[in-house]
């Protein structure tokens, strides 16, 4: 008897891990145009998350193009195969309860879709960090803006290949009229609920 | 000052994850035949470490290859992209200080040797479940044998595609001389202190 219980011991659900962990799980996706602030924010929220007890776990071009997606280019093909990856790791990370940070471009409307079908969009909260591009472009911390305007890079975003803006994200952020810390503060009041677990928050009242 | 703290702050490090955690990040992988036990023990092993409190997440064909792997086949190339990528997400994984448990064939010791540079050696518990293939086949709870001998599967491993036997595997279990429950016991004693933060464990004595 004790034998078979062993043998039919079966795969943990995602709510079970989620009730271990104190936290529901949840797929946050920063998007807009390179230098727009999506890499600050989510690093901002990644630490203050943290600090809260809460486990999470950030994605971006670092982690992800130099590892599992090296093999994959630039052309609109390969940024698709890059985001449909990711969004599955996502899910994976979504089926161990945990919270994901994403800053990714995802320039159009039909990324955006494909990514919001695979995760599922009861399981993730979008974020427009929205900044005109010329101050994107007089920012350029990575200096890419001048190598796309030199043409030493092509289908950057917002200088030769298009930026769709989201239609309905769950957080439009200007991110040029307010500070990070003004922006945290809005991402805080949406994402606390949401990645809360009821019985560990009596004063969640959502 | 506040602001510019703000804008400076830092990614988390995989030490950090690990202390908040309580654990070491460390990547199991079961390899061995279909139908020599990878999936029976990886799941009592998830189940097992779950109730002791660890944060740890299992990964076989059904949760890649319906995923992230669709898009992938069985030839020889395919087989390698499948577990080049697995082995990146265990990467992930392991950088937010998760255990992880993998039931994969890896046949070849090239295939084997591709996932441990990627993972780094050091944070790897390769686990050899070896049973004789007759028994493999006999027991065939997924039905897979009969279809490879009958042709209707090609390349299966152990029928008409090769299983090299791991050369230096952390552990050998003959699962077919072993109850599940012998077997766990050798896994625990190896992998408890391995993903044991020695702070957490003051019996902890290696």
């Amino acid at each position: 008897m004790v034998e078979k219980n062993i043998y039919t011991v079966k795969p943990l659900t995602r709510e079970e891990r989620e009730k271990k962990l104190g936290q529901r799980g949840k797929v946050i996706w920063f998007t807009g145009l390179s230098g727009a602030g999506k890499s600050t924010l989510g690093t901002l929220l990644e630490n203050t998350l943290f600090e809260q007890g809460f486990i999470v776990q950030l994605f971006d071009g670092d982690n992800i193009r130099m590892g599992i997606n090296k093999d994959l280019g630039y052309t609109l093909e390969d940024r698709r195969e890059n985001l449909r990856r990711v969004a599955e790791i996502n899910k994976l990370f979504l089926q161990s309860g945990i919270v994901t940070i994403n800053c990714f471009i995802a320039p159009t409307e039909d990324l955006r879709h494909m990514v919001n079908g695979i995760i599922g969009a009861s399981d993730m909260i979008e974020i427009f960090t929205d900044c005109p591009l010329e101050i994107c472009e007089k920012r350029d911390i990575k200096g890419l803006y001048k190598m796309a305007r030199e043409g030493k890079i092509k289908n950057f975003t917002g200088i030769d290949s298009p930026f769709e803006p989201p239609v309905q994200p769950h957080i439009h952020l200007r991110t040029d009229l307010y500070t990070p810390k003004q922006c945290l503060k809005i991402i805080m009041d949406l994402v606390l609920p949401a990645i809360t677990l009821s019985h560990h928050n009596p004063h969640n009242i959502t």
